[in-house]
């Protein structure tokens, strides 16, 4: 129900995962009941069906890239909304049944993303293990808990929650790497503006038009949008054609935003609103400032100006 | 007063010119005082003043171009507002005291626009005269009826007025050739829309922005926009300082040409709106066809759409 | 012959005015022969037919605007190419046969653009006198030279070469007010580049595609090619058709130059090249410096890069 | 060495997936040695090293969208060239040791990506199997030939080199799904132009540059360049950090798109050309006809006529 904080929240599995920890950055989820699923469908799905009141999803990581399945689940399906964005910095430890030198170590589970962003530190501490491939992060950590293997690259939460023992911290090699997750909800008014909100949507480009994609960024530039994500997934049909999930900087309720989202509406073969939300604070950048003529001041001004001007005043 | 029918008109006189049979055209002059005036200036001052309700001033022509005095009139001073546009043939005569044989004419007494327009058509049938240039084209028919000239080009209402014999019809070079009108008053709210309509801006673009035109020209056609005509006239400050008058399809009441409005006024340094008016039917093209998504049924369900997701609706 | 300096010279007459003293101002116009045509068009056909190497028309003044007749003979007939702009401050005195006062002066002959450019001057200085429309400034002058006016508002050479008294100088209510004057030449190879030239164009716009117009300015946007000048004329066919003429910043042997006219070329449906030649140096601002990527560096290093990668190299 | 064709050729192994499925419908692979890689980055550093002359490598599917590994790998690092795509529909089989009754399967084998492809297949006609994830097709198909599992989904070249039986072909859900690939070669001279050949591009956009992006397509479309591809990558740096990668339809060597590869080297903070090559046949779509003024012959014409005016004739 809107204005009702949610209380049956789920996220995806494993429990010991980054999403288990991004949930818990969330402060209603700490008067909450959360469960775990098996994959983002199975998250999404138990939102729209109402065994939940929100999901916690992965939407992209700053090395991996985004998160196919959710963007599908999103621009498909019974529609869902975003009201929350959580973005969590990426902090794999490596962790043991117990206490061991890391020359000791011969086989390291990690899911492949994680061995891709932990590779150099691998190649340096632990050159004469070898790194085997499982399928999620709490896998690993599962793995090396019952000594399938000597070590895991996990999350912290998975560490402790198979109680497995931290030889090393923060073991990616880009410090900087982050991962971004949607809070996701059955549709309903979205939270109020902050001043400094995104609006995520995805939209269907028609076939029919040359230069449909440039026709969907002017709309959003003439307006003063910023754009801070574009993505694009095929739409399943053939090779070709596809979705973009655009992340806006701006709020439904603005001004500027309601003119770009009637545009798009109007030119695209179909646009899905999926949320207006407050920007995590985590985004190192601030907004930029808008260019003369398109701050929100300059869009009431002149909406005040057309009033006048239609009602035979001279402007 | 708004909505009261204008009775008091002035025109850009002397009497006997093209502007006083424009007027002519114009149903409610037929009720009405009709003044000539020395001057566009004087014509316009006549209607901020509040000695005349409506003026009417030449604003182009097909071969001659902008009238650049009726534009800096209409882009400076105290506000006024185009209600109706009065599209002309030119149809210049050839006229004398009393009917003579062409061969036996000398000089021919015409306005330089006017000597212009029917240069080959004099060239041809009156090969011996010269050609005098004055002041207007009634200047020339007073010219004749004095005998100060043997003939002279001058609108067939001049030559009524003048009491001078027609020597030739329809004698411009050019058989399409059109003088473009507007009936101005002051500011009040615009005629209703028809469904056919122009609208009149004059643009002051500010020159710290690169590319300021191209982004007048894109706000417009965005939103389907279309120009019927672009003019630029010097701001007088110095060389490369323009005022734009752009006519544009549409009416200020209309969704889309609102928001290019707005949009305008956002991003130029200056926009003097100077009135909605239904077009002219002898404008011989229809306007286009618009473009997919720029209908006004398209503007409609997107206002509509926009409302439902503002509610918390899935749109 | 290109190469060889002209030295019979054409200008618009008659003697005495702005166009005499333009001309004056070219060097290589000290060494020929000058004679006045009696109008634009005759200017032109007088180089067009071999009797004079180039002829001095004006294209533009700061405050009454575009010279129609010339821009349209240039758009049209046989081709001409502008090899040099002249820039003049408009600087009218009042002139008269004697000293005499000015409280004694009851009518001033003036050209009606002349006498709107000094209306506050006289309104204030010769509250008493009435001004009358002349034809040209050089009329004007005769008109006090012969005693028809008490006075005449002119050209200072106009002054001179009629032997009238100076009354006044100076007296254009702006002072900044400047007319700008083409040398105009057979076709031949332009001058070379100095690194501050203009380009002047004619373009015809084709009106099968709508935001033709927005497609010109990309074109040259996209290449940072700056405009200082466009100018809308009627093509003579109907209300609606333009031909726009255009300068541009940068010489026709520049790298962007050469892209963007061929890209006009490509999509208008005519494009006439007028010229590249020096900017005159009155432009009191310096062309503005070019934005990242759109240097003729920029230009040349992309060109450079070109050719690698199609021979095969990694760019 | 530029001209010679590739001998020694590397897939993404490991042996019965469809990259080798891929590979061998490359007509030059019929004469040469093919060897399996462990993962992208090994086929690529094969080839950087010079131990292969080409490496055929996955770049995108229909369904499951980009393959990010790839993708990275071509952005960075060495430089590499695309010489060649080939397009292959994605065909699962399902495969056992034995035939046997689909309803006695009770585990499957299966790719995530190949389970999701088959999903609706699998709930319908083994809907009493547990479907688990492991990490590769042939994965799946050893682990079915060896007994771990029941079944497997896997190509049909995996099924055949593992000695399996195939119980049903053709399962994928969306019988259009493809799979598109790139054979990978050391820089050099691109393959000539065939009249229908795409451009590959990952460019890197300047955060200074607001609508940097609308810049990019911008200066394709004003070209005639039709985009068949846009992929955005994360840069590894942070979140909202991209590059780009574009499929552009037409070759280095043609004249449009040397001016489009040009204006993306100005205007981007970096551009790699990763290659120009026949567009392979299965693309069902023509390329679009191009629209006015966009032709080949256009930009022909184009040049010739500023080759006239810089040399001084009229065009």
């Amino acid at each position: 129900m809107p204005g009702v904080p949610p209380t049956r929240f789920v996220f995806l599995g494993p429990e010991g995962t980054f999403s288990e920890q991004a949930l818990k950055s969330v402060p209603a989820a700490d008067r909450g009941v959360l469960t775990a699923a098996r994959s983002v469908p199975e998250c999404l799905d138990a939102v729209r069906g109402g065994d939940a009141d929100a999901a916690l999803v992965p939407l992209e990581n700053s090395i991996g890239g985004q998160v196919g399945v959710t963007l599908d689940e999103l621009a498909g399906g019974e529609p869902l909304m975003i009201t929350r964005e959580v973005v969590l910095p990426v902090q794999f430890v490596l962790a043991a049944r117990d206490a061991r030198p890391l020359d000791a170590i011969r086989s390291i589970a990690a899911h492949p993303q994680a061995g891709i962003q932990c590779r150099d530190w691998l190649r340096t501490h632990t050159p004469g293990a070898s790194v085997v491939d499982v399928l999620s992060n709490a896998t690993a950590a599962i793995g090396a808990a019952e000594g399938e293997f000597d070590a895991a690259v996990c999350a912290q939460i998975g560490a402790e929650r198979y109680r497995l023992h931290i030889l090393a911290k923060d073991i990616a090699d880009n410090p900087d790497a982050m991962t971004r997750f949607a809070l996701v909800s059955r549709p309903g008014p979205p939270p109020p503006p902050t001043g400094d909100d995104l609006t995520t949507l995805a939209v269907y480009i028609s076939h029919d038009r040359v230069g449909a994609l440039l026709a969907v960024l002017t709309e959003l530039s003439v307006r003063g949008i910023n754009l801070t994500r574009i993505e694009s997934r095929p739409t399943g049909e053939r090779l070709g054609r596809y979705v973009f999930f655009l992340d806006c900087g701006g709020h439904v309720a603005d001004l500027q935003m309601g003119e770009a989202l009637q545009a798009l509406r109007r030119i695209c073969a179909d646009v899905r609103f999926l949320g207006s939300y407050p920007r995590a604070d985590i985004h190192a950048e601030p907004p930029p400032r808008p260019a003369p003529g398109l701050s929100d001041a300059d869009f009431a001004d002149a909406a005040a100006w057309l009033r006048r001007i239609r009602g035979g005043e001279t402007g």
